[in-house]
């Protein structure tokens, strides 16, 4: 998608700081965590977000989280836990419109969720 | 699993407000909801959390993100928007080890996800 923030970070048209990469899943730093780790974990391709997944592409929901078990490991995160969050939409506060998750951890997260 | 509060959910051992049902998935509503809408959204077989996905299971993920676009449809929220949330590991607060995501909405959701 020409305007898509994350569609550039995949062609690398804008910087990130990669943490994990396959074929199907990017997954860089967050530019403003709210946690000692918050990774941002997308697919490459471009879905505006879970309300438009369909049965032909809602596999890569299973890469995602796929890539984020893997994520966890490698950022020594996976045992102690994390959290992974999905904004759909404005009541949500979905900001960019490429489905992302964000990952978050380092830190005892608090019952506070909306 | 034998002392799984969410298999017995599924098993109908133990009652539940069932929001939605297919043959890998089934939603209710939680029982200490923290916004108007707040659904709890499981594989029918046991998986402790993203921590235990493999290749094999994986492709669940995303039968849990299309019943959470359905389940949105239906409940009137999907346009609005939600919120979706995976908590992994004692950091997290996870406290039933069987691989569920709340999915939050019906409120103007608030940027404190930690």
């Amino acid at each position: 998608m020409q305007d898509c923030v994350f569609c550039k970070i995949v062609e690398r048209q804008l910087p990130s700081t990669v943490v994990y990469e396959d074929d199907k899943v990017m997954a860089f730093n967050d530019i403003n965590p709210v946690a000692p780790v918050h990774v941002i974990i997308i697919p490459k391709a471009h879905i505006a977000n879970v309300n438009e997944l369909t049965e032909s592409n809602a596999s890569v929901m299973g890469d995602i989280h796929l890539a984020a078990g893997k994520i966890a490991e490698k950022l020594g995160v996976a045992d102690k836990g994390y959290r992974l969050i999905n904004n759909c939409g404005a009541d949500a506060g979905q900001t960019v419109f490429h489905l992302h998750y964000h990952l978050i951890a380092g830190v005892k997260l608090g019952p506070k969720i909306i």
